[in-house]
Protein backbone atom coordinates (compact mmCIF):
# COMPACT_ATOMS: atom_id res chain seq x y z
CA UNK A 1 0.00 0.00 0.00
CA UNK A 2 2.95 2.17 0.03
CA UNK A 3 4.45 3.36 -3.37
CA UNK A 4 5.10 0.31 -5.66
CA UNK A 5 6.00 2.11 -8.22
CA UNK A 6 9.68 3.49 -9.67
CA UNK A 7 10.36 6.78 -8.45
CA UNK A 8 11.75 9.48 -11.24
CA UNK A 9 15.26 10.67 -9.53
CA UNK A 10 17.12 13.58 -11.20
CA UNK A 11 20.63 14.07 -10.16
CA UNK A 12 22.70 17.43 -10.97
CA UNK A 13 26.21 18.25 -10.00
CA UNK A 14 29.18 19.66 -11.47
CA UNK A 15 31.51 18.05 -13.54
CA UNK A 16 33.83 16.86 -10.77
CA UNK A 17 31.07 15.97 -8.44
CA UNK A 18 31.79 11.94 -9.34
CA UNK A 19 28.11 11.78 -10.94
CA UNK A 20 29.54 9.49 -13.23
CA UNK A 21 31.34 7.21 -10.91
CA UNK A 22 28.13 7.02 -7.76
CA UNK A 23 25.19 6.50 -11.25
CA UNK A 24 26.98 3.52 -12.18
CA UNK A 25 26.93 1.91 -9.07
CA UNK A 26 23.82 2.79 -8.36
CA UNK A 27 21.86 1.11 -11.70
CA UNK A 28 24.12 -2.10 -10.22
CA UNK A 29 21.13 -2.50 -8.25
CA UNK A 30 18.22 -3.70 -10.90
CA UNK A 31 15.76 -1.57 -8.70
CA UNK A 32 17.59 1.24 -10.65
CA UNK A 33 17.86 2.56 -14.17
CA UNK A 34 18.85 5.17 -16.30
CA UNK A 35 16.91 6.47 -18.34
CA UNK A 36 17.76 5.47 -21.99
CA UNK A 37 17.63 8.73 -24.32
CA UNK A 38 16.34 9.25 -27.63
CA UNK A 39 18.48 10.22 -30.33
CA UNK A 40 19.49 10.41 -34.06
CA UNK A 41 22.70 9.89 -34.12
CA UNK A 42 24.24 6.85 -35.72
CA UNK A 43 25.08 3.88 -33.27
CA UNK A 44 29.03 3.42 -32.34
CA UNK A 45 30.12 0.01 -32.65
CA UNK A 46 28.93 -1.88 -29.34
CA UNK A 47 25.99 0.28 -28.99
CA UNK A 48 22.45 -1.16 -28.81
CA UNK A 49 19.29 0.23 -29.69
CA UNK A 50 17.17 0.48 -26.69
CA UNK A 51 19.97 0.32 -24.16
CA UNK A 52 22.53 2.96 -25.05
CA UNK A 53 20.08 4.94 -26.90
CA UNK A 54 16.45 4.65 -28.61
CA UNK A 55 18.19 4.95 -32.02
CA UNK A 56 15.62 6.76 -34.09
CA UNK A 57 15.56 8.76 -37.71
CA UNK A 58 15.29 12.88 -37.38
CA UNK A 59 11.48 12.60 -38.84
CA UNK A 60 10.64 10.09 -36.09
CA UNK A 61 12.45 12.32 -33.76
CA UNK A 62 10.46 15.48 -35.20
CA UNK A 63 7.11 14.08 -34.72
CA UNK A 64 7.75 13.19 -31.30
CA UNK A 65 8.56 16.78 -30.63
CA UNK A 66 5.62 17.85 -32.50
CA UNK A 67 3.58 15.63 -30.55
CA UNK A 68 4.91 16.90 -27.32
CA UNK A 69 6.68 13.18 -26.60
CA UNK A 70 9.58 14.90 -25.02
CA UNK A 71 10.18 15.66 -21.20
CA UNK A 72 13.32 17.61 -22.79
CA UNK A 73 15.24 17.87 -25.80
CA UNK A 74 18.49 19.50 -27.32
CA UNK A 75 20.01 19.60 -30.65
CA UNK A 76 24.27 19.04 -30.05
CA UNK A 77 26.94 19.09 -33.07
CA UNK A 78 24.03 18.44 -35.68
CA UNK A 79 22.37 15.46 -33.48
CA UNK A 80 19.47 15.34 -31.82
CA UNK A 81 18.83 14.12 -28.14
CA UNK A 82 15.63 13.75 -25.90
CA UNK A 83 14.25 11.98 -22.85
CA UNK A 84 10.69 10.38 -23.82
CA UNK A 85 8.03 10.92 -21.50
CA UNK A 86 7.22 6.92 -22.43
CA UNK A 87 10.89 6.00 -21.40
CA UNK A 88 9.54 7.57 -17.90
CA UNK A 89 6.37 5.85 -17.66
CA UNK A 90 7.35 2.85 -18.89
CA UNK A 91 10.03 1.85 -16.36
CA UNK A 92 8.43 3.96 -13.48
CA UNK A 93 5.27 1.85 -13.89
CA UNK A 94 7.06 -1.68 -13.48
CA UNK A 95 8.34 -0.58 -10.02
CA UNK A 96 11.73 0.52 -11.48
CA UNK A 97 13.55 3.84 -10.40
CA UNK A 98 14.52 5.79 -13.13
CA UNK A 99 17.56 8.10 -12.88
CA UNK A 100 17.81 11.19 -14.97
CA UNK A 101 21.10 12.90 -15.20
CA UNK A 102 20.58 16.42 -15.93
CA UNK A 103 22.01 20.17 -15.56
CA UNK A 104 19.45 22.44 -13.87
CA UNK A 105 16.99 23.84 -16.89
CA UNK A 106 16.23 20.35 -17.24
CA UNK A 107 15.97 19.46 -13.64
CA UNK A 108 13.35 21.99 -13.70
CA UNK A 109 11.78 21.13 -16.49
CA UNK A 110 11.02 17.56 -15.59
CA UNK A 111 10.03 18.70 -11.91
CA UNK A 112 7.42 20.87 -14.11
CA UNK A 113 5.95 17.81 -15.57
CA UNK A 114 6.51 15.34 -13.05
CA UNK A 115 5.77 17.15 -9.68
CA UNK A 116 6.60 13.38 -7.87
CA UNK A 117 10.34 13.66 -9.27
CA UNK A 118 13.06 13.66 -6.59
CA UNK A 119 15.69 15.62 -7.22
CA UNK A 120 19.18 15.77 -5.99
CA UNK A 121 22.94 17.15 -6.10
CA UNK A 122 25.76 15.46 -6.13
CA UNK A 123 28.38 18.08 -4.64
CA UNK A 124 32.04 17.30 -3.91
CA UNK A 125 32.51 18.28 0.14
CA UNK A 126 33.58 22.04 -0.48
CA UNK A 127 34.47 24.61 -4.06
CA UNK A 128 38.55 24.05 -3.02
CA UNK A 129 38.07 20.02 -3.59
CA UNK A 130 35.46 20.42 -6.70
CA UNK A 131 38.52 22.65 -8.04
CA UNK A 132 41.62 19.81 -7.27
CA UNK A 133 39.40 17.45 -8.78
CA UNK A 134 39.23 19.65 -12.06
CA UNK A 135 43.04 20.36 -12.18
CA UNK A 136 44.19 16.43 -10.60
CA UNK A 137 42.53 15.16 -14.07
CA UNK A 138 45.15 17.20 -16.10
CA UNK A 139 42.53 17.01 -19.14
CA UNK A 140 41.78 20.12 -19.23
CA UNK A 141 43.03 23.74 -20.06
CA UNK A 142 42.92 26.44 -17.20
CA UNK A 143 40.05 28.40 -19.32
CA UNK A 144 38.19 25.06 -19.37
CA UNK A 145 38.76 24.68 -16.10
CA UNK A 146 37.50 28.42 -14.47
CA UNK A 147 33.94 27.70 -17.18
CA UNK A 148 33.33 25.01 -15.27
CA UNK A 149 33.85 26.15 -11.79
CA UNK A 150 31.60 29.14 -12.85
CA UNK A 151 29.51 27.08 -14.58
CA UNK A 152 29.20 25.05 -11.03
CA UNK A 153 28.85 28.78 -8.98
CA UNK A 154 26.00 29.35 -11.21
CA UNK A 155 24.13 26.22 -11.08
CA UNK A 156 24.33 26.46 -7.28
CA UNK A 157 22.39 29.76 -7.38
CA UNK A 158 19.36 27.28 -7.73
CA UNK A 159 20.31 25.07 -4.89
CA UNK A 160 16.65 25.24 -2.82
CA UNK A 161 14.63 24.33 -5.88
CA UNK A 162 16.16 20.74 -4.97
CA UNK A 163 15.24 18.04 -2.49
CA UNK A 164 18.20 16.78 -0.86
CA UNK A 165 21.90 17.05 -1.68
CA UNK A 166 24.45 14.42 -1.26
CA UNK A 167 28.20 15.02 -1.00
CA UNK A 168 30.54 12.66 -2.53
CA UNK A 169 33.52 12.41 -0.18
CA UNK A 170 36.72 12.03 -2.04
CA UNK A 171 37.40 8.52 -1.89
CA UNK A 172 34.16 7.32 -0.68
CA UNK A 173 31.76 6.92 -3.67
CA UNK A 174 29.89 3.86 -1.94
CA UNK A 175 28.56 6.61 1.05
CA UNK A 176 27.22 8.81 -1.64
CA UNK A 177 26.14 5.27 -3.70
CA UNK A 178 24.38 4.61 -0.28
CA UNK A 179 22.78 7.92 0.41
CA UNK A 180 21.53 8.04 -3.14
CA UNK A 181 19.62 4.34 -2.24
CA UNK A 182 18.14 5.40 1.37
CA UNK A 183 16.54 8.73 -0.44
CA UNK A 184 14.96 6.67 -2.59
CA UNK A 185 13.59 4.24 -0.40
CA UNK A 186 12.52 6.59 2.09
CA UNK A 187 11.01 8.81 -0.04
CA UNK A 188 8.42 5.76 -0.97
CA UNK A 189 7.71 5.46 2.66
CA UNK A 190 6.14 9.20 2.27
CA UNK A 191 2.43 9.90 3.66
CA UNK A 192 2.00 11.97 0.84
CA UNK A 193 2.72 9.65 -2.20
CA UNK A 194 0.41 6.89 -0.70
CA UNK A 195 -2.99 6.77 -2.10
CA UNK A 196 -6.36 6.35 -0.07
CA UNK A 197 -3.98 4.53 2.22
CA UNK A 198 -6.64 4.69 5.74
CA UNK A 199 -9.22 3.36 3.24
CA UNK A 200 -7.19 0.74 1.89
CA UNK A 201 -6.26 -0.18 5.73
CA UNK A 202 -9.32 -0.17 6.85
CA UNK A 203 -10.87 -2.29 4.07
CA UNK A 204 -8.19 -5.04 3.95
CA UNK B 1 27.93 20.58 5.85
CA UNK B 2 24.64 18.44 5.87
CA UNK B 3 22.63 18.06 9.11
CA UNK B 4 25.30 16.55 11.86
CA UNK B 5 22.64 17.21 14.95
CA UNK B 6 20.41 14.59 15.70
CA UNK B 7 17.18 13.82 14.75
CA UNK B 8 13.89 13.90 16.82
CA UNK B 9 11.98 10.92 15.59
CA UNK B 10 7.81 10.44 16.56
CA UNK B 11 6.97 7.17 16.47
CA UNK B 12 3.07 6.28 16.81
CA UNK B 13 1.37 3.18 15.77
CA UNK B 14 -1.48 1.14 17.78
CA UNK B 15 -0.85 -1.94 20.11
CA UNK B 16 0.17 -4.56 17.98
CA UNK B 17 2.20 -3.30 15.24
CA UNK B 18 5.20 -3.89 16.64
CA UNK B 19 6.43 -0.28 18.11
CA UNK B 20 7.85 -2.01 20.79
CA UNK B 21 10.21 -5.04 19.30
CA UNK B 22 11.31 -2.99 16.14
CA UNK B 23 12.35 0.23 17.89
CA UNK B 24 14.10 -1.93 20.86
CA UNK B 25 15.82 -2.81 17.60
CA UNK B 26 16.68 0.85 15.92
CA UNK B 27 18.19 1.83 19.32
CA UNK B 28 20.62 -0.98 19.40
CA UNK B 29 22.70 1.55 16.80
CA UNK B 30 24.58 3.77 18.87
CA UNK B 31 23.34 6.95 16.91
CA UNK B 32 19.95 6.29 18.39
CA UNK B 33 18.25 6.63 21.52
CA UNK B 34 15.21 7.19 23.19
CA UNK B 35 14.08 10.07 24.98
CA UNK B 36 14.32 9.28 28.89
CA UNK B 37 11.14 10.39 30.64
CA UNK B 38 10.73 11.92 33.99
CA UNK B 39 8.52 10.55 36.32
CA UNK B 40 7.67 10.50 40.29
CA UNK B 41 7.07 7.14 40.71
CA UNK B 42 9.32 5.20 42.70
CA UNK B 43 12.24 2.94 40.54
CA UNK B 44 11.27 -0.46 40.64
CA UNK B 45 13.97 -2.69 41.32
CA UNK B 46 16.97 -2.78 38.70
CA UNK B 47 15.78 0.73 37.11
CA UNK B 48 18.40 2.87 37.04
CA UNK B 49 18.11 6.68 37.15
CA UNK B 50 18.51 8.24 33.81
CA UNK B 51 18.41 5.64 31.81
CA UNK B 52 15.00 3.90 32.56
CA UNK B 53 13.53 7.13 33.82
CA UNK B 54 14.71 10.21 35.61
CA UNK B 55 13.32 9.69 38.81
CA UNK B 56 12.36 13.18 40.37
CA UNK B 57 10.05 14.33 42.95
CA UNK B 58 6.62 15.35 42.75
CA UNK B 59 8.12 19.09 43.62
CA UNK B 60 10.34 19.36 40.97
CA UNK B 61 8.13 17.78 38.63
CA UNK B 62 5.71 20.47 39.29
CA UNK B 63 8.64 23.00 39.44
CA UNK B 64 9.16 22.10 35.55
CA UNK B 65 5.38 22.16 34.82
CA UNK B 66 5.67 25.75 35.95
CA UNK B 67 8.64 26.84 34.19
CA UNK B 68 7.68 25.22 30.65
CA UNK B 69 9.98 22.64 30.46
CA UNK B 70 8.02 19.55 29.38
CA UNK B 71 7.59 18.60 25.80
CA UNK B 72 4.66 16.73 27.08
CA UNK B 73 3.31 15.62 30.53
CA UNK B 74 0.74 13.25 31.60
CA UNK B 75 -0.60 11.85 34.66
CA UNK B 76 -0.95 8.42 35.19
CA UNK B 77 -2.65 5.91 38.50
CA UNK B 78 -1.33 8.50 40.90
CA UNK B 79 2.27 9.55 39.24
CA UNK B 80 3.50 11.75 36.50
CA UNK B 81 5.48 11.52 33.26
CA UNK B 82 6.43 13.82 30.99
CA UNK B 83 9.24 14.50 28.76
CA UNK B 84 11.73 17.15 29.16
CA UNK B 85 13.12 19.74 26.16
CA UNK B 86 16.46 19.36 27.68
CA UNK B 87 16.63 15.70 27.50
CA UNK B 88 15.57 15.70 23.69
CA UNK B 89 18.07 19.29 23.08
CA UNK B 90 21.12 17.52 24.34
CA UNK B 91 20.57 14.42 22.95
CA UNK B 92 20.10 15.85 19.17
CA UNK B 93 22.48 18.04 19.90
CA UNK B 94 25.13 15.72 20.55
CA UNK B 95 24.42 14.00 17.47
CA UNK B 96 22.02 11.39 18.64
CA UNK B 97 18.59 10.60 16.87
CA UNK B 98 16.21 10.95 19.29
CA UNK B 99 13.33 8.92 19.12
CA UNK B 100 10.22 9.58 21.20
CA UNK B 101 7.19 7.00 21.20
CA UNK B 102 3.82 9.10 21.32
CA UNK B 103 -0.11 8.96 20.81
CA UNK B 104 -1.53 11.03 17.83
CA UNK B 105 -2.37 13.95 20.60
CA UNK B 106 1.77 13.78 22.15
CA UNK B 107 2.86 14.04 18.54
CA UNK B 108 0.99 17.05 17.55
CA UNK B 109 2.00 18.88 20.84
CA UNK B 110 5.75 17.88 19.52
CA UNK B 111 5.60 18.39 15.82
CA UNK B 112 4.23 21.92 16.76
CA UNK B 113 7.45 22.71 19.62
CA UNK B 114 9.54 20.78 17.05
CA UNK B 115 8.46 21.70 13.18
CA UNK B 116 11.45 19.86 12.48
CA UNK B 117 10.40 16.48 14.36
CA UNK B 118 9.93 13.81 11.51
CA UNK B 119 6.95 12.37 12.63
CA UNK B 120 6.48 7.98 11.65
CA UNK B 121 3.21 5.89 11.85
CA UNK B 122 4.16 2.50 12.21
CA UNK B 123 1.44 -0.34 11.11
CA UNK B 124 0.14 -3.61 10.10
CA UNK B 125 -0.46 -4.47 6.67
CA UNK B 126 -4.16 -3.78 7.20
CA UNK B 127 -6.88 -3.68 9.73
CA UNK B 128 -7.21 -7.67 9.38
CA UNK B 129 -3.49 -8.54 10.50
CA UNK B 130 -3.83 -6.04 13.43
CA UNK B 131 -7.01 -7.54 14.77
CA UNK B 132 -5.39 -10.87 14.26
CA UNK B 133 -2.18 -9.93 16.01
CA UNK B 134 -4.20 -8.32 19.53
CA UNK B 135 -6.62 -11.67 19.42
CA UNK B 136 -2.93 -13.42 19.12
CA UNK B 137 -1.74 -12.38 22.35
CA UNK B 138 -4.34 -14.21 24.05
CA UNK B 139 -3.68 -11.42 26.95
CA UNK B 140 -6.73 -9.30 26.56
CA UNK B 141 -10.89 -9.67 26.52
CA UNK B 142 -12.68 -9.54 23.55
CA UNK B 143 -13.76 -5.87 25.35
CA UNK B 144 -10.37 -4.72 25.38
CA UNK B 145 -9.77 -5.81 22.21
CA UNK B 146 -12.51 -3.89 20.57
CA UNK B 147 -11.54 -0.93 22.82
CA UNK B 148 -7.84 -0.97 21.19
CA UNK B 149 -9.36 -1.52 17.68
CA UNK B 150 -11.22 1.60 18.13
CA UNK B 151 -8.43 3.49 19.12
CA UNK B 152 -6.50 2.26 16.28
CA UNK B 153 -9.25 4.18 13.47
CA UNK B 154 -9.84 6.59 15.15
CA UNK B 155 -5.90 8.22 15.34
CA UNK B 156 -6.08 6.84 11.59
CA UNK B 157 -8.13 9.67 11.26
CA UNK B 158 -4.93 11.69 12.05
CA UNK B 159 -2.61 9.96 9.20
CA UNK B 160 -1.56 12.95 6.94
CA UNK B 161 -0.36 14.63 9.81
CA UNK B 162 2.47 12.50 9.81
CA UNK B 163 5.43 12.26 7.11
CA UNK B 164 6.18 8.67 6.46
CA UNK B 165 4.49 5.52 7.04
CA UNK B 166 6.47 2.02 7.95
CA UNK B 167 4.54 -0.97 7.16
CA UNK B 168 5.66 -4.06 9.77
CA UNK B 169 4.79 -7.09 8.07
CA UNK B 170 4.40 -10.01 9.98
CA UNK B 171 7.46 -11.68 10.92
CA UNK B 172 9.61 -8.96 9.08
CA UNK B 173 10.77 -6.19 11.79
CA UNK B 174 13.82 -6.41 10.10
CA UNK B 175 12.46 -4.25 7.12
CA UNK B 176 10.43 -1.77 9.29
CA UNK B 177 13.86 -1.26 11.47
CA UNK B 178 15.51 -0.50 8.32
CA UNK B 179 12.69 1.73 6.84
CA UNK B 180 13.46 3.60 9.88
CA UNK B 181 16.90 4.08 9.67
CA UNK B 182 16.74 4.82 5.96
CA UNK B 183 14.13 7.98 7.01
CA UNK B 184 16.36 9.35 9.43
CA UNK B 185 19.51 9.01 7.21
CA UNK B 186 17.50 10.47 3.95
CA UNK B 187 15.86 13.10 5.95
CA UNK B 188 19.41 14.45 7.09
CA UNK B 189 20.35 15.10 3.24
CA UNK B 190 17.16 17.30 2.81
CA UNK B 191 18.09 20.72 1.33
CA UNK B 192 15.74 22.14 3.73
CA UNK B 193 17.47 21.13 6.85
CA UNK B 194 21.05 22.65 5.73
CA UNK B 195 22.28 25.96 7.25
CA UNK B 196 24.03 28.75 4.60
CA UNK B 197 25.15 25.39 2.74
CA UNK B 198 25.72 27.50 -0.45
CA UNK B 199 27.88 29.80 1.24
CA UNK B 200 29.93 27.31 3.31
CA UNK B 201 30.61 25.46 -0.17
CA UNK B 202 31.77 28.49 -1.66
CA UNK B 203 34.11 29.91 1.21
CA UNK B 204 35.59 26.32 1.52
Amino acid sequence: MTESKGLLLVVSGPAGSGKSTVLAEVVKDEAFAYSVSATTRQPRPGEINGVNYHFITREQFEEHVKNGDFVEYTEYVGNCYGTLYSEIKGKTDEGINVILELEVQGAENVKRMFPDAVLVWLLPPNYTTLEQRLRGRGTETDDVITKRMNTAVKELGKFSLYDYVVISENGKPDDAVRSIKEIVNAEKHKVSRTNNFVDNFLNN
